[in-house]
């Protein structure tokens, strides 16, 4: 399995190496262990049982290093080691089953079991196979926290000869942050999928209502079967159109409030700064919607009932013999909703795909947010154009207000056109120049300490 | 071309600076000296004939770095320098035209001839354009190999200086990997195109002889016109379900040797390790075909031969003068069969995109394997049910065999649908329990070892 | 807002840790002092006005590294400060608001107002974000540049340890070049985005004559309405088209080039170098161009006025009482006519993947070439041997030719069809071999320096 370890070679210049001591067996002791005689280390096994694996107790030098590969429950027998752990640096490398099952962090307990000891948490957010195999691009970064500036670089030049990039996260109690970090499941993406299915539950159940249900109950009609596919895409394209809106709407309110403040130093409040948090996880999650929107919309002329519909069109007017005249206006419209649909639909993927990591990475700053910010509300704009062009003038027709309620399309709208008012407001030259001022540090009424606006960067 | 070199600061700092010599000045020796120069060392290029451009011989302060760009071939005349090289660190940077060319590594050849020397394999599958631009996303890395520690030190911080990461891959031994990599074309692909090639050109002609060859046959038509999309678009989707299903079957095999072993500490047999590692691969290309399937079957209403069958069917209609009536059972059976296909294809397409190295990277591992298991089975369970949908109640009809032989979707179910059931049996609660204690480190009847399960990670 | 900087431990080991200064408490100043305050450092803030905030003068120990995060326009101030500097390194982080807003960078003012202090200019590429943060995927990597090795070298180990890679970028000439980097808005994207914004422009013209001008002048017809669909659709794949041969002319160009001079070792010209170094752009601009196609296709069915003239066909068949026969040639020709550009379009969407940064990052050199250029050409060819099957034999009818204007997709196969027959000439084994050496590094009729073709990589 692994050639490196038995070739002579390194034997000879490992013996050259420093000594490393891993405590633990399991998984990523093993591949840990591995990895370091790979990289020219000298590696010995501690156990709890000298005579089943343990090379420590009986080793007359101990290594300056010992990696802690074990479970948290076991933690309790290695305060009887304590002695010997003293000075030492303690690379504690565990994790939980699951997050605040324990008061304190395995690495603050560890460092209260031990006080003589430096302990650094670190190692804990790769996995075995990335531990055994080297960093590969999604194992890059290996996150150390301890109270020890030396003990921290020590581990640190250990990870970079196993040719990781280390970040230092600080103080011991970062520990917790760090053994929370493989527990998590998409935390940024909970409140924008939330948000995501109350709008597709509530529009489903409004449109239901007023299609099926209201054919059902004033006509007797069962037009069930129009749930899979044209009430699906009524619903997609309404909720990617409202969240691409809620995407661009808090940077709007926080402009506003900025203004109104006077000053960018004072913090947005909790629910604004998480929502802002959250932009890109709602426009991902937006393109998903009109994706599925488009491939509802491009299989249109293939399903059966719109097939049956068409020919019997054609039937009757065959049999009716009269002939139905050409509409140019219709033409020019419905080709200029399906044109802007394309474009829309265009410059959405386009966020999107400059939204992936190592795109993004390779622009500047200011290519990002002119994409983001520039790019991002033309797209707005002609996605809600589109909407427009969809409903035309039905919005005059009374009988498309069945029972009342006013059709989906015509509710999505409302969002994302106050949004485009309100930025339309933002970017009057007055109020452009004022906000300017005040992200260039600029404070409004605060003369006794005017430094900020002086050494601003 | 380049302003830097030339310029008086860079010439004053340069003096402290290390010097370093370069054999060769092919591509890569201008371009690895340029960048040199370009980071503040002092470069001189050695060659065989002291004449043309030889600054090594007239200087009296050799370079303790020497890096050897040229080919394998001129390595003889190397050895007559040997004296001048004892104690020197030599980088080999070459690389070959083919694979097993020669019966040792070109390091370990050196090593040989210059046994004074201490050779370290490296920079080798970097580009000359990396080399002389610096690091780009593509070529950050720089592999090191090597039997002496100091050596490789020495060489890892001149890498370091030019901007990119060192990963160390042990002793000299590693020195044909090292050489093979910029020679490799795809490895991990070879299998699965193998495998996606094979059941493409299988299912093309057991449905060519189904369709085209027995329409010929029996009713003398020549539908063979059909080839190009009705066909294609019948192999495409089966081909995709296939490899789908073939990405999740050495999973279940895994964990059904696992269970029946009772250790997860036994290596798997070699066919299935080899299988587990092209998963990835497997569901791209099952993505791809899935892509093809989803093109072929949107241009299906803007083909000739569909237009041409709707219209005559309308047209037999009307002059039967008979009224076909709407079938509701239909409509709904059709619009979920296409709306399962689209659901499906989004969830492939999301598995997809997870699997771009950048994407992956910003993964937890706990999200990374939800993505990639949990949905990876919503997806294969949503497009086998695409398939029965599909079929309906279609396998009842005698017709359907055309001699002897089942329609294509139906052979692509079986193994879908094996895949399934075994999934299911590994989820019951009592089976999932054992699996569970085993990836944990339990393992059956191991009395006398019981270290594993108390010192697990 | 940051509870660790407020941490007792980090508090005690800190006292260990080296003192840094920091000029500025703008954004930047701010996010940089937090993050070295969260990695260790000890931080105090210099001001100009020692009352307000400034912690320097007060201090008896200064820092031997001091961060100046304040615009330009403020850096005469530094000048009085310059005996306190002498000795001491110096990181510009400053930005301008505009390129070439004065005459020399910003760093080398700074250099020649303090000249006993050693400037390094770096940092000012991040965000205040990534300062603050840490490194994300898109911050990683801080530019380095200054006069002194030493003073790079402290700078580059406080990068080092708070997370960030250091690629060294020569001396302090290079500083406006960092300068210019956060100001500048896609450069390499401009020539291809001119490029098809031309074409895009030209062809609409073009073919808005042909179709809507000349229908109007001659038969009176308004069918302004067809410029939406119909009209962008021919557009978007014919630009498309000579966009992606464009991407490969100039590899074709430069082979010739070589061919013709007899070595590799000559530049190219200034245009050609250009033209090459923005390939990637035409090709992506080129695949945008041609998912817009796709997308204009697909939505053919739906449209009204497609929907009204197949419907019309049907009718006045019906009316006319005359049976249209099957064409089997015309099914043949349409189908393979779509499946090509299916084909194409997916090997159009894998040269696109290839090109994610992420992607090509994980392939070798010779399958980032395989990639780009043999399944490069082989796309060229599909979506050129496509658009001659949308053609078949039009440009035989002499009804094609609206006022003497050929059509517009022959116009699009002009450039792509010279394109493939070079490179087919280039490929002839005789002309292969000879550009295979010279590429080797042969040097056709140099005789009295062969060193190039003996020692080459």
């Amino acid at each position: 399995m692994n050639k490196m370890s038995a070739n002579p070679f390194l034997a000879l210049t490992a013996l050259e190496q420093e000594l490393l001591c891993i405590f633990g067996t399991g998984d990523l002791g093993r591949s840990l262990g591995q990895r370091l005689l790979q990289t020219g280390y000298r590696v010995v096994y501690g156990s709890r049982r000298p005579h089943s694996c343990g090379l420590l107790p009986q080793g007359a030098q101990p290594a300056s290093l010992v990696f802690i590969c074990i479970h948290r429950e076991h933690y309790d027998f290695l305060e009887t080691l304590a002695p010997h752990f003293k000075g030492k640096v303690l690379v504690d490398v565990s994790n939980n089953l699951k997050k605040n099952l324990y008061p304190e962090a395995n690495a603050e307990y560890l460092q209260r079991l031990i006080p003589g000891a430096h302990v650094v948490k670190g190692f804990n957010t790769l996995s075995a196979w990335a531990l055994q195999n080297g960093p590969s691009d999604a194992n890059r970064q290996v996150y150390l926290c301890g109270n020890s500036a030396e003990a921290k670089e020590a581990v640190a030049e250990v990870a970079t000869k196993l040719g990781f990039t280390v970040l230092d996260k600080g103080s011991l109690s970062s520990a917790r942050e760090l053994e929370d970090f493989p527990l998590q499941l998409f935390p940024e993406w909970r409140l924008p999928l939330r948000l995501a299915f109350g709008l597709t539950v509530f529009f489903f159940f409004y449109l239901l209502i007023r299609t099926v249900v209201s054919a059902y109950v004033e006509q007797g009609k069962d037009i069930s079967f129009r749930i899979m596919a044209s009430l699906a895409n009524k619903v997609f394209p309404i909720v990617s159109l409202i969240m691409l809106s809620l995407c661009y709407l808090p940077g709007v309110i926080a402009a506003f409030l900025q203004l109104y403040r006077g000053t960018k130093y004072k913090r947005f409040p909790d629910w604004l700064d998480r929502w802002m948090l959250c932009r890109k996880q709602l426009g991902l999650l937006a393109l998903g919607f009109a994706s599925l929107h488009v491939l509802y919309t491009l299989i249109i002329p293939i399903r059966y009932y719109v097939r049956y519909r068409l020919a019997a069109a054609t039937i009757s007017e065959i049999r009716l013999n009269h002939t139905i005249p050409f509409d140019t206006t219709m033409a020019w419209r419905t080709d200029s909703y399906y044109a802007m649909g394309i474009l829309g639909f265009g410059l959405y993927l386009l966020l999107g795909i400059t939204s992936l990591p190592s795109v993004s990475n390779a622009l500047s700053w200011r290519e990002f947010s002119f994409i983001q910010s520039k790019l991002g509300y033309l797209t707005l704009f002609i996605c809600t154009f589109h909407t427009y062009l969809y409903g035309w003038d039905k919005f005059l027709w009374v009988s498309g207000y069945t029972w009342y309620t006013p059709p989906g399309y015509m509710l999505s709208l409302v969002l994302p056109s106050a949004v485009m008012l309100l930025k339309l407001l933002l970017v009057l030259p007055c109020v452009d120049r004022s906000l300017t001022r005040i992200r260039q540090g600029w404070e409004r009424s605060d003369p006794e300490d005017d430094s900020k606006n002086s050494l601003l960067t």
